[in-house]
């Protein structure tokens, strides 16, 4: 018993190391565009083979708990969780690289002369990262349900950023690459932060024992 | 023991509606943009309502097998693939809602006077869900393999419709909204893609206990 609680405790430290190294590939991705460094990049390429690496031991390790410990209630839930919350994760990670990658591409073009708030939506997406899996650890109903709610606030962002974007390729068509890829980038964001929701949707099931994925909002 | 196969097999049947409902899901999502019909988007809420109910039967059956049943080894493997590649049908299934929402809006804009070859693209991710589900319940490593390959296909369609619709956009900058609505139904089928290589590649794991997630594919 002592032995099946201590990895369930590693369990969800991988978790959290993973959650860890995928904030810093967003944050990296998106400072390959703001600062336009191209090196930035290539820490976004090393943690995402750390994520990768996680993502296996922790589906290794959430298998042998499964087999060995014969775990019931709770802590099967908790582990069916994890191993959902992995996946996640592991598409996150992907999700920087792409737009490390399309960073990387985005430089090497002359910038568009107007701001659009990828940092704002990149900084929120992290934040959610973090919240949600903090809230599935801490099995904080609270914390998890602030989730869902600045998933509308990313919507509002993703649509500004969408509108500002066709609008200054239509004035400027030699910009339609860089406007196209911004919009690409954005919704690269938006989709980190759908998994982030993902997350906490699954914490809110393990912790009250109520499914609200496919539910309005109000019945949270 | 019995009962517990007979479970598995509804496990099976289960995933397998879900698959058909995300290829009909898809069809129905294209069909809206080709034939320019917005009822046919109706078809396509109607499928997600169904597949969010079979998400959440799908993974109740799955924990219950793991709490009374206590399976081990191959089974155990089996029963947790399925939790995984449940994640990915549903999101399949919102992205094929994406694809719907976005050619109801684009039908109503005077139509892009060149042919970009979504169709195909729609085709062969419809083809890959299938293909991925039928290697999994039929634990086939050829077809999950050749799963794999069709993914190659989906890069390069998707790069050639990319090119054409920056091309027509930078000729006609009054096309620039369908130009980019086109590129992300573009990008919503390569993410349909996407997840039924993941399914191929937990396919390829459970039947060969290989882990092809994040080689190379000469290792596969």
């Amino acid at each position: 018993m002592r032995h099946f609680l201590l990895e369930l405790e590693e369990l969800q430290q991988k978790l959290l190391e993973m959650g860890g190294l995928v904030e810093s590939s967003i944050r990296e991705s998106v400072l390959t565009l703001v600062e336009r460094r191209p090196r930035r990049a290539e820490n976004v390429w090393s943690y995402e083979t750390r994520i990768n690496r996680l993502e296996i031991e922790i589906d290794e390790l959430a298998t042998r708990l499964l087999a060995l410990q014969q775990p019931i209630a709770g802590d099967l839930r908790f582990i069916t969780a994890a191993i959902k919350i992995n996946t996640d994760l592991e598409r996150m990670g992907d999700l920087a690289v792409n737009i490390a990658q399309r960073a990387q591409d985005l430089i090497e073009k002359p910038p568009l002369q107007i701001f659009v708030d990828i940092p704002k939506l990149a900084l929120l997406s992290q934040e959610m990262v973090r919240k949600s899996l903090d809230a599935f650890v801490l099995r904080d109903a609270e914390l998890a349900r602030s989730v869902l709610l600045s998933d509308d606030e990313v919507d509002r962002l993703r649509t500004s950023i969408y509108e500002e974007l066709i609008a200054a390729m239509q004035k400027d068509p030699a910009m339609i690459v860089q406007g196209v890829d911004l919009i690409l980038i954005s919704r690269h964001l938006e989709r980190i932060a759908d998994h982030a929701t993902n997350i906490a949707e699954d914490t809110l099931f393990l912790v009250r024992g109520v499914d609200v994925r496919h539910h309005a909002e109000s019945s949270v």
